[in-house]
């Protein structure tokens, strides 16, 4: 970055753990060095918006937020985002929320002319049709870059499109994609034909908030199938299914039939141990094969089907080996790199690795 | 890419195997989406181009090349790639060699405008002055790319550029660097006391095309050193010493003094059986601490060193469990990442994948 670079400003809808930190990593750029111009932010309650005098305070930007007395507007932050964009000014916005309702703007907004980029996984995990227009309005108007919606700030996104745009040919893409998954999977399976309590596992999980409040959106596997689909969708081979979205990847649950609509986490937690002898049997089995158990995303486009469940897999293999903590790891096999695979693993969540996911995407553009 | 896209127009320096992969590889993109006009290819001994009529043809370059009755003539070709740079038409020169002169080219290329994109490790690896006008010239003029410096195709030097640009803190970053280096010694030290004897298995990774042709050009460490000053560069900490070339990484070579000034690989090879017992006790000390070797580069920016030698690491450790086949593997320890380090591994030499690493830094021109 040089001084002579062109500004690109920057808005920010989402102000979470992700978006504060973003926001605290992208105002620690020296500001001579900086090429980015800070000019709005939104939560779900509040919005502060200035082109002509940017956010540049990582102490007092979350004051100033909460004493706006503008309401969030995103027809509005439309507008006025839209009026920015110029041949010799770019424009982002920087979606931190979890929102399907922000998801759907996309279209509108890359139509515009403005990027979108962001780590929330529903509009490339969900209905083809918004997948479809999003792609359609990024071939003439803003770029969107989602790295951080799988492996956060792993590079598996910008891995995944290069083998593509290179021409190499994917024949199977292979992980843990869940850090919350690879951390319960890592602590109760190890080759052992014992261990501690499935339920333990995951009341531990939740104590240390790696899991969400209700371990059951974790354990139905969705969010699996959700960086499965967004990955499916970038190698866009004729052999694999058209997922319609994350609920057309074949995903075994592991919630317990008799728990599937249990209202409460606590309540979840609390029967979870009614069926540890199923999960230690499991255990057990794979351990006399000298295996161990892990929750694993398979987009297989060799075999035309992406699925998302439990396996089993030898003490030797790397993910039984390498794996520890909540890494994530994603394997590519392809043409090229033959019978070894290309593998990137490392801490696939939180707030740090995820703002610096977003981040380095938004250096993307200048 | 669209058609609306810009074109760059690209000319190769160096056409062997991964300057001839390249070239293959560029032109498998559809030519409706592709943004690249192939206007100059140069061999050794010969050049041709023409940016009115660009090269399309993967089957015919080969022979329109040595039909060619022009000599290679770099200042010419400046002169004729300078006139073409544009505000809306970008240049790129894909240096496929590993020329110290085509190296010394790159400030000039720079200046005049034109991206300069590189596995050639010279121009990054050597004196100090040189990178620095390279910098320097990257700043108003062309862009630098050289993700095929390290590792090949794997991302390495993007990644770590992202955790830099991020603000991340770069603690240490440690590796097998060499493909051949790697092949040896995972051969040789498995964590048993016994196994191959050195000289054999250097001998077989000769004949297996995975060592230069004389074997001393891979054990004197000076690849690894070369892709350590890489790293260092651009972490460019000032926790780091100012490396002045790859000669100043503290490298330990593995060459017995002996063997030092042998002129021939085959004599090189012949003599090496005399040392077999040297690496067989290495080998043995490191079993029974239960510990493999391994040659290792390490940018150790807490303590201030960079250093490129062998090393011993515990059985259970991704550089003994994960390694295999001639696998490069970096980790990159950090402040975000904490307690358990980002992690690319895959192989990192061989013209298909070097030459994807070097289209896949093309690409982002566009």
């Amino acid at each position: 970055m040089t001084s002579a670079a062109p500004k690109v400003y920057v808005a920010v809808v989402g102000v979470g753990l992700v978006g504060a930190e973003f926001i605290n990593q992208m105002l620690s750029i020296p500001p001579l060095n900086s090429p980015f111009h800070l000019v709005s932010l939104t939560s779900t309650t509040r919005t502060i918006s200035s082109h002509t005098s940017p956010i540049t305070s990582a102490t007092s930007w979350k004051s100033d937020l909460a004493a706006s007395a503008d309401r969030p507007d995103l027809p509005k932050l439309t507008a006025q985002l839209s009026a920015l964009v110029s041949p010799s000014q770019k424009v982002a916005l920087i979606d931190n929320t979890s929102s399907e309702d922000v998801a759907a703007m996309y279209p509108t907004w890359l139509n515009a002319g403005i990027s979108v980029i962001t780590p929330n996984k529903k509009a490339f995990s969900g209905d083809i049709a918004l997948y479809e227009q999003i792609i359609a309005a990024s071939k003439t108007g803003g770029r969107f870059l989602n790295e951080a919606t799988v492996g956060a700030g792993l590079p598996v996104i910008s891995t995944l499109k290069d083998l593509v745009a290179t021409g190499d040919r994917i024949i199977k893409i292979e992980g843990v994609f869940s850090g919350t998954m690879s951390y319960i999977f890592n602590e109760f399976s190890t080759g052992k034909s014992d261990g501690p309590a499935f339920s333990s596992v995951v009341r531990i999980a939740r104590e240390k908030g790696y899991t969400e409040p209700h371990p059951a959106d974790d354990l139905n596997g969705f969010d699996v199938a959700r960086k499965l689909t967004i990955l499916s969708r970038i190698v866009s081979s004729s052999a694999l299914p058209k997922l319609q979205s994350f609920a057309s990847v074949q995903t075994t649950s592991l919630i317990p039939a008799a728990l599937e609509n249990i209202p409460t986490g606590d309540e979840f937690i609390a029967r979870l141990p009614e069926f540890d002898d199923h999960f230690a049997k499991m255990r057990a089995a794979a351990s006399a094969e000298g295996k161990v158990l892990r929750f694993v995303g398979v987009v297989d486009v060799l075999n035309g089907q992406v699925t998302a469940g439990l396996e089993k897999y030898p003490t030797t293999h790397p993910f039984a080996t390498s794996l520890g903590g909540s890494d994530n790891i994603i394997m590519f096999h392809t043409e090229r790199y033959g019978a070894r695979p290309l593998i990137v693993q490392g801490a696939g969540a939180g707030a740090a690795v995820t703002a610096m996911g977003v981040l380095g995407d938004l250096l993307k553009l200048t």
